[in-house]
């Protein structure tokens, strides 16, 4: 029997990490953020709670990584700081997670570079990989030998049968463990809404070739960094038409060193040149690759769009061409950062038809042929929001060969054998928020306090009270983001709250304790009464 | 010669407005409203400012409207109420003003209605309608003779071949008016990204018929209210699979009782059933039709995924139908209703292939076919972002027929004669916001103490001075909003202001009427140091 508990990704991309457990062995797969909605103000990142983890430390034999995305690696310098276990990963996944240890000042770790010739064995788990395709090398799939049966999690993954790299997904090595009988099969749902078969992305380099060719001004490509493939065809392409190459925005520097130093990024040193340098070359030589390619407000490309980047000034007949599409609700920063571009004169190149962008993940054919490669008895669908895992679900039963599908949430707990695959519980698995400044909070409080006063405003009152908790008359107050307060706001909430606190506080109907509660509800009904809105309200008593 | 100003509807989709002037005659097109982005928080809507038209009050014949969309007359009880002139428009778009006048308790109106056959004359203007097909019946194209010349605006369209109301746009009139040779051109350019031509509204008719004959259990069609040709498509086919229809959600309500009153929306008493009623009948006999397809908060579909609807709960084997596509920015309001939806066990039909949604708006081949037919000497592509624009622009480039185009922005005011158009000057066109208690407010300031709170936390501090501007030490503080103050930061923070505040106050450096701001200032300073966020400070001084 094996335990298996699913921390994330279940509900909404992002926060992929789950364990499985048998008897004193625990091993972990991915340890992923979650970006924020636009209503969790301040916040940057979300977290899963580590406290099962803590709780269960002394068996944790390490944690394996997928790749080297945020969503499968994000929190792995939250979870090292408190939890130090080995860290298994690929060449490339690896090197990612080196930079952020560092970044956050971590010096004792311990990193276990894997392929897919690797076995990692401990007492009851044996694990291998095997690579597959995605929009950032060196992914693999993740085989478990458990002692309940084989379990496959897919990783995120795309069938690309002319991958970059040339790297095939190895799917007769997947159709022989398929034959050796697997018991669980997990596997990504981003795109299981999406009929048919994902582009290669070779046909991205096609696009990039055709559009190149037209463009005799400064060409700048915005995509994420952590694409690699995408960036070596984009220098490879650029090269072919006499183009030196730049990198600009923080990740796109770091990740493209790194990448270049492990060997899965190609260039000469003559081929790059700073950002300082770009003046001293003609604009038909320029390719910049930038980040910014989401609309993020502190990328690089936004910040050119507004005029506020230090080193680099758009200018008329550059071209930027967008080579990714918008994340869903990304989508208003993205316009807004193409209208931007648009009205200094600046070319854009972007979607709606155009080919500078393909998915890394599969689409409905590509997912049902590994469920028939795969061939498993149970089935979990996982990482995407419920409409994904659900249409994958729809997937597996229409190919009839799977015996039973579950469709998790954040928080499961399920237990497997041969037999059968059941819930048997709920992890702790609270979110912990991350704000700009790296400060982590759970508590939600404090997020709903910022949605209140975002919406509705806040009042800040202060009393003086006397021993017998009465107010004395003098208050003092103060609105910030309230409109239109009525010209005799100030003396009516004085009145109302006072005399009505009195008169309760009198009867003596208000404990000690309840004062602020009762202040803050008296303003926030008054205010409801005058302006139709409910602030947040800071009482001060004196 | 001709004056045009232009209030909005150019940098993004909304508020919708613009007037010319001749000598002392004045007209206006559409008063619209602009659906906020979500970083403007608490306002449910943004109209311009009226302030320009209350300059020229006197001179104002009419305000003209090309169809009754919220982004078209959402403003025209706010204008109204300011400056009572008389509203022109086709017999539906009137019907819904009438219903927005009557909301807003306004009681002293002047309709007039006109259609395609009508001539509206004044000293310098004589105006003409000419039917369009759109996403709401009774859409028009507005004929401007004006002294400089002849002036035509599209108002929203599509080109359909085959509307559901049969009554196909007049493409040889437009053609006639083409010919007798068009000063101006504006035109709807909100798809002029899009290649093609959009499909006709019958097409859903079609996708429904296939759809519904599949359901079995009770059927939801979430879509706008407005789109009386959708509902009249979905009824009919309901009512051919014998369903009874149920219209849910306040606007759903009021729409469909204004369309059928005044003859656009056509069924009999008996196939209508109430919400109380459809408990009633066996689930196949239930056709809801739904508010909500956006995911916005209050509508009824948001109330029934969330369980919060008072008279309607979903049930297992109930499908929804999404017969719209998300509005950039809606995609995670959407999704996460069909998210809520699937968890509930409700089959929810949407997008991804499915054909049960068609855009109003012209597609880039039906607007190289209006350019072709109206040949205008200059042409101003409207309603849309900048890109929309600038791509509308380039279809009118390309087809080689206009002397000059001119992208315009929010508040230019252009003037036009016989030989040229040029930018003259701005108007004043500030935004008014308004709260969901219809509270209007042009202080920017207000929106932007609502962002900093919502992303940084609010600070209220009380400081007791002396009539030596010196503070006496005693300080109260309170915090909201604000994640894992240091231990210290209380006492910290009081020390901190105190004797900063006091040491320049002593050397004379602080006016009286700096006070606040520089005990902010120093507050925000010091958040900065120890928590790396400046929060909004509210000093009281007592």
């Amino acid at each position: 029997m094996v335990k298996l508990s699913l921390f994330g990704g279940l509900d909404g991309i992002g926060m992929n990490m789950m364990s499985f457990q048998h008897a004193n062995e625990m091993i972990i797969i991915d340890a992923g953020i979650m970006f924020p909605d636009a209503d969790l103000h301040g916040i940057d990142k979300i977290i899963p709670s580590f406290s099962y983890f803590e709780e269960h430390q002394k068996d944790i034999k390490g944690i394996f990584l997928t790749h080297g995305h945020e969503d499968h690696i994000g929190a792995i310098a939250h979870f090292i700081e408190k939890i130090n276990v080995p860290i298994y990963g690929t060449k490339l996944t690896l090197g990612m997670v080196e930079h952020k240890l560092m970044e956050a000042d971590i010096k004792k770790y311990k990193l276990v570079e894997v392929n897919e010739k690797s076995v990692v064995k401990f007492n009851h788990f044996r694990l291998e990989f095997v690579r597959v395709s995605h929009s950032i090398p060196d992914g693999v799939m993740t085989i478990i030998h458990s002692p309940a049966g084989l379990i496959v999690h897919s990783g995120d993954f795309k069938i690309d049968y002319t991958p970059v790299d040339g790297k095939v997904v190895d799917l007769k090595r997947i159709a022989n463990i398929g034959n050796k009988g697997v018991l669980l099969f997990m596997s990504d749902s981003t795109n299981a809404v999406k009929k048919g078969h994902t582009q290669s992305e070779k046909h991205v380099g096609d696009a990039f070739e055709k559009e190149f060719a037209g463009v005799d001004g400064r060409l700048l490509v915005a995509t994420f960094s952590s694409n690699i493939h995408r960036l070596q065809q984009a220098i490879n392409v650029g090269k072919k038409f006499g183009r030196k190459i730049c990198f600009v925005g923080k990740s796109m520097e770091n990740t493209s060193a790194i990448a270049r130093r492990l060997g899965y990024l190609d260039f000469d040193d003559e081929d790059i040149i700073s950002m300082n340098d770009v003046d001293n070359y003609a604009d038909e030589q320029i390719l910049v690759l930038v980040t910014g390619s989401q609309g993020e407000p502190l990328a690089a490309l936004t910040r050119m769009a507004n005029d506020k980047h230090p080193f680099f000034s758009l200018k008329e007949n550059d071209t930027v061409i967008m080579s990714a599409l918008p994340i869903p609700g990304n989508e208003k920063m993205v316009y807004s950062n193409i209208n931007k571009l648009g009205r200094k004169g600046v070319k854009v190149i972007y979607e709606a038809g155009s080919k500078m962008h393909v998915s890394g993940h599969a689409y409905a054919e590509e997912l049902k042929l590994m469920l028939e490669l795969v061939k498993p008895k149970f089935f979990i669908p996982i990482h995407g929001e419920y409409r994904h895992l659900l249409a994958h679900k729809e997937l597996a039963e229409e190919l009839g060969i799977v015996e039973k599908v579950y469709i998790p949430e954040n928080g499961d707990q399920l237990e497997i054998d041969k037999k059968k695959i059941s819930l048997v519980g709920r992890v702790e698995n609270s979110l912990i928020y991350i704000d700009s400044n790296s400060n982590c909070f759970e508590d939600q409080g404090i997020i709903d306090d910022r949605q209140l006063m975002a919406a509705n405003g806040v009042v800040s009152i202060v009393v003086f009270m006397d021993r017998d908790k009465r107010i004395i008359q003098n208050v003092a107050l103060k609105m910030k983001g309230i409109s239109n307060p009525p010209d005799d706001f100030m003396i009516g909430i004085k009145d109302s709250i006072v005399d009505q606190f009195n008169y309760r506080s009198g009867a003596g109907n208000i404990a000690l304790e309840n004062i602020e509660k009762e202040i803050s509800d008296s303003v926030r009904k008054y205010m409801l009464k005058k302006i139709g809105k409910r602030p947040l309200v800071i009482p001060i008593i004196l």
